[in-house]
């Protein structure tokens, strides 16, 4: 007879984690018991979860005890620290640290397009990708599983909860200083009613754009750029693809946006293109100009796919695309992919 | 002996033609008389040039008699009619409309990429570039000049001011309805919050990004993505080059940024692409990372040059640089830009 698998949700007071305890409570009730597990700080807390009050338990070795499947968003070094602890009492740990994803022995997931990858995980973990990247692979997955994909050439528009609560809260104060004056027109005003108020960001973000996310790595790239190339590759399986990505922020507060420039093997047509997006799971095709149908944040935020408009066959090439990418970045691009991924692995208990 | 030739401002009233009187009073007074223009609608205000208050004329042919040089900026049908009125009348007209950029009698012309177009003006008419252009072209004109360019694949993130002061008081009035609340979390709810006032833009721009500016072209394309390939293609002299651009508005007053993957007939390396754009007249290399250096809006706003950051040469492909751009849409992307085509058609009065 098959039981309901233990769930324990790692993270569950953060930004990521509060959308993850909605789509638990508003996905089919597949769980026995979910634990809630946060920092000894958030110890003894209690949030909602399937219309239960539940208390927010310390992380530690024993809260694992009985649990089937992990969901965990922590900081990079949080993970790398207890999702081994958890593996090795059986836990399988569905991760959104960027601590495993290039790990050989960890599988890289996006159920929509390598859902077979989450079967094998030599650690016991499975990584849940960058939200960068999952707010256009969907889409990207279901193109080149037709034509071929190339090379990508991409620029991000990123929200700045993509930088979590302190990302949110600092665009809401700086909001507040720029708003309702004449700042934005001369040099240096928003700067200086801004002040050192930059939050996450290394500048003001409001009336802004910011070509800065991560870190500083090799050659002037950002960790971000490099997450984008080195997940894009790992997650379709492409290890030579071409990958030029550059990450900015805008003053967005949820909902990844890409510009994508996507040459594949073979000549593509527009109307070919816009079947598959039409008809590819997780993917929403708004693209009329002629009607004002086009994706912006303001419509995808709290929605589940990846909407893809402004889809046109580059002029000069007929083997590239040109497309205009949506998706929200707490849901499919962290929380919901995580609870997808929980989901593959807990029929495999169900199964049993 | 020579003379101080007589320039008229035509459109002096608007967003672009009032930094266009800053400039005038700021850069060297090589004019003799300056007339200020615009429609009959505004005849008879006062506006200050050069530090003395100046009444503003009805447009009519008789306003260019005995004038030399005449800037316009105005609506495309208004330069359609009145530029070649004026130019029947002997005056040189450096035109900031689309309605004459790709006339293949009329020169397109960017002072620091190609000053010599300036000289050969069959219909006497001089077109300046759109601002988006504008905003990318000296960088990537000085590049072109050692490298050889073959492709541009560009992203814009396009200030409201684009789009005029209307554009400027949309932002304004949006950024009070959203500011001190919650919006920007829950679909839709930005957008009941601005309800129908878009103002010049198809979706709300606040706390949003809009991949949409200008109108609706062949095969899903926008006016604004046409202008960029078609004008980065005359001005450069090369009619044969790859250009998909993808143009999106941002809630920024004013600088319009761009991110640009240029791939070159030869290898680049990132240490000479440096050294080209640390020298390069109009350019300002800004690039380093590590102490927090790259150019945003903010700090852009109100200066002249092109501001060059992020550069990098891509990972798979030794002969494409990823650059991020930032330029004021104002200045040089459309008032200075004018102003100095006119500078240097005056340079022929003064020297007869």
């Amino acid at each position: 007879m098959s039981r309901k698998p233990t769930l324990a949700v790692v993270g569950a007071t953060g930004a990521v984690g509060t959308v993850m305890l909605q789509i638990l409570s508003q996905h089919a009730d597949i769980w026995g018991e979910i634990r809630l597990v946060a920092s000894p700080r958030s110890a003894g807390r209690k949030l909602a979860v399937r219309g239960e009050e539940t208390e927010v338990l310390a992380l530690s070795e024993d809260v694992f005890d009985g649990v089937d499947v992990a969901m965990f968003d922590v900081p990079d070094e949080v993970a790398a620290q207890w999702a081994p602890v958890a593996a090795a009492k059986g836990v399988v740990v569905v991760d959104n640290s960027a601590a495993f994803r290039l790990d050989p022995d960890v599988p890289l997931v996006v159920p929509e397009v390598n859902p077979h990858a989450a079967r094998v995980r030599p650690r016991g973990i499975v990584a849940n990708p960058n939200c960068t990247t999952l707010s256009m692979i969907v889409a990207i997955g279901a193109l080149h599983a037709e034509f071929g994909l190339r090379e990508l050439v991409v620029s991000s528009y990123q929200a700045v909860s993509g930088a979590g609560r302190e990302g949110v809260e600092t665009l809401r104060r700086q909001l507040k200083l720029v708003t309702g004056t004449e700042l934005g027109t001369s040099p240096g005003d928003v700067r200086r009613a801004v002040g050192d108020d930059t939050g996450p960001f290394p500048e003001p973000v409001a009336l802004n754009v910011v070509p800065w996310a991560g870190s500083l790595r090799e050659d002037g790239w950002s960790s971000e750029e490099m997450k984008v190339r080195d997940e894009s590759r790992k997650i379709l399986g492409l290890p030579g693809l071409r990958v030029a990505a550059t990450c900015v922020r805008v003053p967005v507060i949820t909902t990844h946006s890409l510009t994508v420039h996507a040459r594949f093997e073979d000549e593509v047509t527009v109307d070919r293109a816009r079947e598959i997006l039409a008809t590819a799971p997780g993917v929403v095709l708004f693209d009329n100009p002629a009607a004002g149908e086009f994706p912006t944040p303001a419509d995808v935020v709290g929605t589940d796919p990846t909407w893809v408009g402004r889809v046109r066959r580059s002029l000069d090439d007929p083997t590239a695309l040109e497309l205009f990418v949506c998706g929200d970045n707490l849901r499919k691009g962290a929380a919901l992919n995580t609870a997808q991924i929980a989901e593959l692995v807990a029929g495999e208990f169900t199964a049993r």
